[in-house]
């Protein structure tokens, strides 16, 4: 089965939540997803960390299909960030973010990265995306995450790199800030003529709702007694949905609402607890357990 | 089939969006209701209106399976209700409420009315919920709406009608406020002990959310490239949910998640046009293809 590589942030993330808060933990958006992925194929990280990012940080990757070859460490600090959310978990606010080793970094794909059919482009600013992209050997699958801070700042250099993109995964503000639409329908497929044929769009407690050939594909998030601390939540969707379709290694109408499905079960366990705890004590079983869930959550008869 | 007995606002609305619009339409909750749910089995509504409500406002009513014999004709003005949505639709204003006849409303249902298995108590005073309630002959099912006026203004009156009550129909800050709990799961489950066995939580764009005897039913709104006017899209809701259990004449779990399903369609087509227009112009062939389209939403194959 395909490997899937990704290039993004591996971090130290403090993070305070209504229900506690952690300080300095192993996070970023290369992390979540690689952890996500590795449940379902092997993964590949591109990415890079300061001297400050021990034996014991790295522990989070031991034991898993994470292949480390591409991951720098370069003198400094590794990238830090620090939230806070509201009551609801609605809103966050950045409190601080500290780039350091990421300021300099040049994204290096190891030689046998290269063939990787399947890529990730987690949110970086767009130029890393594409200097990662140009150093794959046509990719049969890449998906992008971005942000409104590079759609507002760089929106040519991300233009640039979405002609490139075949499924571009972002949450709903952003895909209304991108296309200039309110109405997602609209938004959808203003986007889709920039580059991706296929747009995600990440709608928080309320789910993901997915653009067809025809129509839109939707599911809605699990409801859950406890959410914790959503930190790493699209990622870790992105991770699920993007490793189901790997392992799969076919992108069927059936196999990519499946792996929608996929996607929003990883992102519904990463939020039960704090940074990336839930994570890294899952099982496949449970995995199995909450996709059925889904199915219970959502099925009906047809008339 | 059995009929649905509703009680609630007959009304002139006057309605601002972005798209548009319309002044002293005819209007009211129990109006959307009725359309609504006349699509599936036969309506008796027991309501108010002032002299103002003539032969051409009535016309909203004939031809479809409505009886009118609950509709008191009495001195005075028809309730109006002016409301100013916001640019994307999610928030809107009231301009004014004048209660008019409404004020000395005192529902009587006719004695042909009284053995109704199927009721809905529309968003009115919990005082005048109970006292149709207390006309009515053991009904087998009783769901009711409210709002968060009621619940921070009459929050006892409310809880003496809600003990007697099979299902709830709420918007997701209602069940929040009414429950103390931002959390929905947890929401639900204790309002569930204020006597309504069923929660339905209605989220807007995002669709609808119902408790199970195990874990919760879900469905996402159908995704629009037309929404023009939210008004009565809930108490249409309602109409299509409650329409459809009466028809079935069945409260088994395959119905139910089918009935939610219905309302959500006929939901979906109450707010592409101003007011009632879209229910009054909808056949029943255009009912059954959304509902499809519902199905081809959601669908996925288990694992």
């Amino acid at each position: 089965m395909p490997p899937v590589l990704t290039v993004g942030s591996v971090a130290f993330d403090s993070i305070e939540t209504p229900y506690g808060e952690v300080s300095r933990v192993v996070g970023g958006a290369a992390t979540y997803f690689s952890v996500a992925a590795s449940f379902f194929t092997d993964v590949q990280i591109v990415a890079v960390v300061g001297e400050d990012f021990g034996k014991e940080q790295l522990e989070v990757f031991t034991g898993r299909r994470i292949d480390l070859s591409g991951l720098q460490k370069v003198p400094g600090g590794t990238f830090r960030w620090k939230g806070k959310y509201s009551s609801n978990l609605n809103e966050r606010d950045t409190i601080y973010t500290k780039l350091n080793v990421f300021e300099d970094f040049s994204p290096s794909v190891p030689e046998v990265f290269r063939e990787s059919p399947f890529v990730f482009l987690a949110n970086i600013h767009p130029s890393l995306q594409f200097e990662v992209l140009k150093q794959v050997t046509n990719p049969s699958f890449v998906a992008l995450d971005t942000m409104n801070y590079w759609i507002e700042g760089t929106p040519d250099a991300l233009k640039k790199v979405l002609k490139h993109v075949h499924v571009l995964i972002i949450n709903d503000s952003e895909a209304q800030e991108l296309s200039g639409c309110s109405n997602l329908v609209r938004a959808a497929r203003t986007i889709q003529k920039l580059g991706p044929k296929r747009v995600v769009i990440k709608r928080g407690e309320y789910g993901v709702l997915m653009t067809r050939d025809e129509g839109f594909f939707a599911v809605p998030a699990m409801p859950l007694e406890r959410v914790c601390d959503p930190t790493g939540a699209g990622d870790t969707f992105a991770g699920g949905f993007i490793g189901y379709l790997a392992a799969a290694n076919k992108i069927s109408d059936e196999v990519i609402t499946q792996a929608i499905v996929a996607g929003s079960t990883m992102a519904s366990f990463a939020v039960e607890d704090f940074g990336l705890d839930r994570l890294l004590r899952l099982t496949k079983e449970e995995i199995h357990e909450r996709f059925t869930e889904f199915k219970h959550l959502t099925f009906f008869d047809p008339l």
